[in-house]
């Protein structure tokens, strides 16, 4: 089986979904770093979006984070990442999107952008304003997290899925800059131990960023 | 069996995207019209996010347009809006993506909420760089769109899919207010009349909001 490729930034959180998804179904992946910033000819090739990830698998090029989990949920489905009936699937999905776009455009933008993107990218100095949006937002979507961690044993019902990793995506990020003050949110820092402890996470925590020092806590499994 | 009800806005192209789904699919829906920016106690019980679309459907509760479209597609799969094989499916999913995410958040947010939803939710006035912006990322939209209407039959392929529905509903919104240049994409017009001309797509021509006329070829299946 030739082996797949995936074009990925670290600090990516749609990336890092993706690397979580590909690890847990046990496929072997070759990373590819890819400053999408620049929009490098042979790789707007790849996707005029212009954006990461791209999969390379199966002979296809395939883009959008959601597009490809639902492919290789449909190609690999075991273990399934989206399980269940069609409702336990549909709050699933209500989930994955609630991260990846609600708490995404509200709280990810707000932070990683204005305080990594733009130093990577030479775009100029962090907008305080933003910040401040970011700060402010993420406390309450870390609020609707620690009521999903006290009500359920995994965010979307009883059984691990593509909403764990759409959320610790998007949060192990956030944690890498520091902005996830998890003492506020007992629950939610259990289930996210629990996540950081599972051995797909791992590569993740190892990743390192030229200018970057994550917090202590960061890669600490017992933080 | 009981009936279904979509608790939606007319212009809001999430619900667009729906209705379309369910006319599609034959199934019959009571429309509930929700001022979801009044942040009414009785919708955010449906749905905490306080956002529309929210389907009332086999005794659940289900909000986000793709998790519901997805859910659809599981229990009512005729005809099939995501068809095909693992790749064909991918590729429709990259395109609803790519409409829903990329296309609404820098063509249809800056100017269908700077121009509509802040006269409706009494938000003040509209953000002239904002509706700039706007009107300069849909001509480079309808560019892509012109190449893909230009190159398949239908955006996604051969097949008629949600890829055609997500697209149609955000461009129909932004038709309604005038900010769609068709003279310029001659391809891509020739698509949109085909979807116009479907059965699904007549109750959407004949929305209405008080305060708002749409331009005199909104409605023309011969445009």
């Amino acid at each position: 089986m030739a082996l797949q490729r995936l074009h990925h930034h670290p600090l990516s959180p749609f990336c890092r979904k993706l690397r979580l998804v590909l690890a847990e179904k046990g496929i072997e992946t070759v990373l590819v770093e890819e400053p999408w910033w620049e929009r490098r000819l042979p790789f707007l090739r790849l996707n005029p979006a212009g954006k990461v990830p791209v999969l390379e698998i199966d002979g296809l090029v395939l883009s959008d984070s959601n597009a490809i989990a639902e492919y290789l949920e449909e190609t690999r489905p075991e273990p399934p990442l989206i399980p269940g009936g069609p409702a336990e699937r549909a709050e699933v999905r209500r989930l994955v999107a609630y991260f990846d776009d609600k708490f995404h455009h509200e709280v990810t933008v707000n932070l990683l952008h204005e305080r990594v993107t733009k130093r990577l990218s030479r775009q100029g100095y962090p907008d305080s304003q933003r910040i401040k949006a970011g700060l402010a937002a993420i406390r309450y979507h870390l609020d609707y997290l620690e009521w999903l961690a006290d009500q359920r044993r995994w965010l979307a019902g009883e059984r691990f899925s593509l909403a764990d990793i759409a959320a610790a995506a998007q949060l192990s990020c956030l944690d890498f800059i520091g902005d996830v003050d998890w003492d506020r949110v007992p629950n939610a820092r259990i289930w996210y131990a629990r996540i950081k402890s599972r051995p797909s996470f791992r590569p993740l925590l190892a990743d390192s960023l030229p200018g970057f020092r994550p917090p202590a806590h960061y890669a600490d499994l017992d933080f």
